[in-house]
């Protein structure tokens, strides 16, 4: 997978591109990305990339011709049908199912504004998918394409290593996780409950449904209502109710 | 505000912490923040903060001492009662309306665990706020972290300059923000609707109304069951549904 990345400040990037997980998976050559500035792409003699609103209003908003631009050039290096997406707090509400759809893709186009609106022409005529990371508001898309990058990289084959995968992913199961547990048994009082201790495996794994139902029923019972329950499932929630 | 970020991987914070509003918004001295690697606090010999979960299972935990003794350490330089953030999937999902109350904190403190899990007693004994940006899977709380603070610090008294702040914030409002345009008017055929061009504002401003409930009645229904309607918002609402 190869990634650009449209942005007028490329500096925010570097420490997340190069820690961790990122690093890792583009030194195994498992994804390579690019920071385009796309100033660079003005065509104006001062290399602005905004202006007034037509119509009157406060704000700046991004001109088409330096986007439109620097996507086509990023195009046409790869000779590639990328997907093209624009962060914005009007795009639809990225989930992991969103992920997991970017992450068949071999070249992604992020395009980041910064406290400018967009000109709707890029919206409309240059972008696949506008995508929102949620419901507050960012300076910009920068942080926004970060957090997409990150969720996506990390579901390219062998991305993960063994220490990384095997931790249980709670929007992949539809569930949330039950507690978790490790040394030492007794911290300043604060002691670990039994049945971890028990080394009875049936009663771990019972335990650990049942905390792993109560925490998503009290926190996030809407992650339920899309959940398929089997017959052990609902008469725990049952009793959850009960208690 | 002071923030304090506990974290294994301090790097990838630099360039987000150091450019645009945030670095301004230190410049001036309107936030403080430190990173604090919390290894650096393990009494275990080779400083580790991990281990294996208690009653099995794969991967790893982040065990308690580290983290209760990084932010008692914290906690004491300030004297202070300040909110400890968790960013973690099982949280509440992070809103704007939380943006505006941890922006009236005088100290935060986050912590950040990476693929690993925490030990139950941290979340249950030590923090006051569990929270998740999304329903998506990232591999550590850095990038939700860095999420909050640039949310929270551009609330923060003049933290935003003119420019930046005269930006319509979309989740304020409660509406998504109506299409912008900006020069030129004709960009390679696709041109901008007359009305912004016509110089009469009270068309403007229905023709903005009018889109912005478009585009929150198409992309987002979810948003106006919570929003108060006027009568005339109303009646254009039906319009739409009628077109």
């Amino acid at each position: 997978m190869h990634i650009d990345i449209l942005t007028l400040f490329p500096e925010m990037f570097h420490g997340v591109m190069e820690s961790s997980i990122l690093k890792k998976a583009k030194e195994k050559e498992q994804f390579s990305y690019q920071l385009v500035d796309f100033r660079n792409y003005s065509t104006h003699k001062h290399k602005k990339v905004d202006d007034y609103p037509y119509g009157g209003g406060a704000g700046m908003v991004l001109t088409p011709q330096p986007v439109f631009d620097a996507v086509e050039a990023v195009r046409k290096e790869k000779a590639s049908q990328p997907r093209v997406v624009l962060l914005c707090p009007q795009g639809e509400t990225y989930t992991q199912r969103k992920a997991e759809e970017l992450a068949k893709e071999d070249h992604l186009i992020f395009i980041c504004g910064h406290y400018e609106g967009y000109d709707e022409r890029i919206r409309g005529h240059l972008v696949t998918d506008e995508i929102s990371i949620g419901d507050y508001v960012l300076t910009g898309g920068e942080l926004g394409a970060m957090v997409i990058i990150d969720s996506v990289v990390r579901l390219l084959p062998e991305a993960l290593g063994n220490e990384e995968s095997a931790q249980q992913d709670s929007f992949s199961t539809g569930l949330l996780e039950h507690p978790h547990y490790t040394r030492p048994s007794d911290f300043r009082g604060m002691k670990v409950p039994d049945v971890l201790l028990s080394g009875n495996h049936a009663n771990i794994e019972a335990w650990r449904r049942k905390e792993s139902l109560k925490r998503t029923a009290q926190r996030r019972p809407d992650l339920l209502e899309n959940h398929e329950l089997n017959e052990a499932d609902k008469k725990i929630l049952q009793e959850i109710k009960n208690d």
